[in-house]
């Protein structure tokens, strides 16, 4: 494919001057073999184009690639474990957070916005919650060249901050419910190994905190709520999701429950925490104090019913990883914030100066007719670049769709296309493309979710062996199995499915995963086979009876 | 007007049930004199209601009321000079940057996300510009219970953090114009008295941050986005500014020029800087290295041209100074998140359930017909509350449009409304609310600005005579001056007009401001009347001639 637009630059020398053929076509050759690398002086060439490794070869580096290369984000290198979030990335959070609250609102829930710290005071209220975020907290201890009387922390999630007002603003049940949802980032300072959008130290997230009168109620939004981050998944960003329980090993810290999609990563098999919607229950109103008078008995209070909801830049991460292929990255038509790029080919130092302008017109007449038609589009004029070196700075870009356009095609009245997805390519009349290239954006990214929903599909395994868990996770599965929904039993799955031998004379290449496996959810959809009271315990060494087909996996 | 809709109850009630008559009367009467006090039990009403000073009496404590009460913030109890943004601030403030959003994009900005903090040797890179935000930082030493090895400050503004990547990203000519804006938070731990809005520790911003290969293209620029910043004043927030250059003294602290657009507060004649668009010139390109090849001159490298522009969620609290009067906030149509509010009147307890029901329904009716008319619009169905105290409830809040309606208004067929900002009242046909309302609202609108915009206009008074400075400005005036342009003219200018006399034993609200004035900004429309040479710089001690007309007055 990189010699394409060479070989028709060729071409069209040929005809257009055929004594001048024979250079043109040398001059073609070097343009394709030169495909990988920039051709331009004058401009500071010191890094290398294009992936260096195979997805499938060397997972963690090629997604570093990916990340970095197509300009998503930026190492920050004064602070580590902080990354600059290039345009590319942003746009696709812009578009999820302008699809969410479009929605939140319809259901009512209203923006806020609260301080970036908390006080050590409102950390003491709820010990339990912040006893897991206590040691990634980041400490203000000075203004200026002034010590604070008190430290105060930057929020890692703010239901201390803002659960005392929520105390103070409800006052009865006619401020029920309350919904409030926030836009912000928060600070947590992780000694873990970072990664860009899935560990990182700080991230952009939206919060909604929101109170209820009832459980009922607040179970309702819980699920409305879990439903929306499956659909960003899904509907925008073509990543399949199962939804589902968290056991209560990994459940939100103080809350009552947790609903959760899970994602899977084919590339190492390991699954993914999505996006959590929590049912905090009566726990936080409790220990904040936020009551009102029980409409249906009064005179007596009742402590709210809380649900608060996240969704991080996370996603984008997923996204990559699902995805991208040793290219670069591939992006799904919704969220790219370019979703076709013309690149005009086949004009030359040979080719007139009327035929060049006439070529240029008609190609601007294209790029309009797309833009009518809602197509993010853009034309790649930048000179001293070679078509083939063109084609594949914009698939390291994951822009989903390449038109190339060279005389041939304004002969044909056509353009030739290739998608990013599949690599296929074909051609669309020009009196067409106003409705077949968005048409072909939606197929690009319906088949995008169809090939992940496969692939999630075929590596969830249904398994009722114990001995067949281990050789499942080593061939990149997760797996669905009959557990107690004990959280002993569960750690103890955990013990049983971690490596343990001494694997320092192996090859890194040919070691398998250590990593014991953990629960990912209780799926809301459950498989049949469990019978009450009969059906064992997967766990070998537990002897209860199984509640729940639950997802286990090696995971992130 | 706080009896109208009583009174209207009470005519229901005679027309309904004339037997009952009195005792709905006094019912009527009863309401309206507590209209200012919640009704219903039940509910904690330990906070007065209503402002409780005027706005001409004591404008500071006026003003706090009215963002309190209106619920636009809450003061942050654990953290002082941090506050909350309730969702009628935060309606604003997404207005606000969705029209923006759109504006910027058009003319290629993108969005960025550059992390929150900033090492110490980022900050040691350009002395000058963090010189006078260095008092201001707030210092993470800490994360977790260890110590950090080198502190890191949280960003007061992100020059620093920012352009080391600029000087990485733009490697030729071909890179520029770069232009990224991002909205965040940001911290500057004020030791000066904070006011919400005005002066925070913590506001909501948007930067931008562009680079471009020559001063023409970076000058354009900053007038494009001044415009802009201009346009949100005067098209959303119903506020006039005035459009200039900073002098020397009150320009950006390391940039090359400061353009500005400037408010006036006709509570008590200050004036108050809207938001800026810098040109930094080469100065940061200079300390970050930030070249490009010369494409006029190969093999020459030259630094680029810079700007940095940002604008907060002041113009919030200028918007609430501006408009809000003795009855509490008054929003602007345009950027309110209610716009319309329906009171249903006259129906009581001796309205027959029939009769309610179609009342409701036609309540209803108007609702949906207004929603589908773009407006937004909601019907307080509150119970247990009276018109009156609803009446003022939403008065409070700034809602532009009340639409009452009672019996006899669905009798004849038509909506009576009030408009908040002139208490005026009408009555419209309820088949021509579609198109009617929607006017309104715009016309209200229009009438907010040219009601601000001839104080404003009033209030800016060209003087020759320094004599007449200090009285202008004890008369709530700004003044435009000629002026030689001197700093330390200007500095001499804000001690001569400093009241030094001893004010102790003058009751507080006979003193006169002690406040001297600084310069404002070079308005770009300058009046005739300065003679190149011939005229005079206003300060009597100054020998130098004027070079402009300079818009001074007292100041945020």
């Amino acid at each position: 494919m990189e010699g394409e637009g060479a070989k028709e630059q060729s071409k069209s020398a040929l005809k257009k001057a055929e004594k001048q053929a024979k250079m043109a076509a040398d001059k073609a050759a070097k343009a394709a073999k030169q495909a990988s690398l920039p051709v331009v002086g004058g401009k500071k060439t010191d890094d290398i184009i294009g992936i260096t490794v195979k997805k499938t070869e060397n997972f963690p580096q090629w997604y570093q690639e990916v990340v970095l290369k197509a300009e998503m984000v930026e190492y920050y290198q004064e602070i580590s474990g902080f990354f600059v979030l290039r345009p590319l990335s942003m746009y696709i959070w812009s578009t999820i957070r302008k699809w969410f609250t479009e929605r939140i609102e319809d259901i009512g829930v209203d923006e806020t916005s609260f301080p970036i710290f908390l006080s050590s005071k409102s950390l003491e209220k709820e010990k339990d919650h912040v006893e897991g975020f206590a040691p990634e907290l980041a400490w203000v201890t000075k203004a200026g060249d002034k010590d604070l009387e008190v430290p105060v922390a930057i929020r890692p999630t703010s239901e201390a901050v803002m659960y005392p007002y929520y105390a103070k603003w409800i006052r009865s049940h006619r401020d029920l419910p309350l919904r409030l949802n926030q836009w912000n980032s928060v600070v947590r300072w992780e000694a873990k190994q970072t990664t860009p959008f899935l560990r990182t130290r700080e991230f952009l997230w939206q919060e909604g905190h929101t109170a209820h009168l009832t459980e009922e109620l607040a179970g309702e939004e819980v699920l409305q709520i879990l439903e929306l981050y499956a659909r960003i998944y899904e509907e925008l960003l073509a990543v399949p999701v199962v939804r589902g329980t968290k056991t209560e090993n990994e459940k939100f810290a103080g809350g009552y429950y947790t609903t959760t999609v899970e994602g899977y990563i084919p590339s190492n098999g390991r699954g993914i925490q999505g996006a959590t919607s929590h049912c905090l229950g009566q726990n936080f109103s409790k220990m904040f104090d936020i009551t009102v008078e029980d409409p249906a008995n009064k005179g007596s209070h009742l402590h709210v019913w809380q649900n608060s909801w996240g969704l991080s830049t996370r996603v984008i991460g997923v996204m990559v990883m699902v995805h991208g292929d040793d290219k670069g990255l591939a992006l799904p038509p919704r969220v790219a914030k370019l979703q076709t790029i013309i690149i005009p080919v086949g004009i030359n130092k040979n080719t007139s100066a009327e035929d060049k302008q006439k070529h240029e017109d008609t190609v601007d007449e294209i790029r309009v007719t797309l833009k009518k038609a809602g197509v993010r589009v853009d034309t790649d004029t930048r000179e001293g670049y070679t078509p083939p070196w063109k084609f594949n700075d914009w698939e390291l870009k994951g822009v989903p769709l390449r038109i190339e356009f060279g005389p041939k095609d304004a002969a044909n009245k056509v353009i030739s296309y290739a998608r990013r997805d599949t690599g296929d390519k074909g051609q669309i009349p020009i009196a067409d493309i106003g409705t077949k290239v968005p048409e072909l954006l939606e197929t690009i990214q319906k088949d995008m979710y169809n090939k992940a929903e496969r692939s999630f599909t075929e590596h969830r395994i249904q398994i009722t062996k114990w001995d067949e868990v281990l050789p499942a996770l080593d061939s990149k599965n997760v797996v669905l199995i009959p557990f107690c929904l004990n959280g002993k039993c569960e750690d103890r799955i955990k013990d049983l499915t971690t490596r343990a031998e001494d694997t320092s004379d192996v090859p890194e290449n040919q070691k398998l995963p250590a990593m014991g496996m953990k629960s990912l959810c209780i799926p809301f959809d459950q498989p049949e086979g469990i019978k009450a009271g009969e059906t064992e315990c997967l766990n070998p060494e537990c002897s209860s009876k199984a509640q729940k087909w639950v997802m286990f996996g090696r995971s992130y």
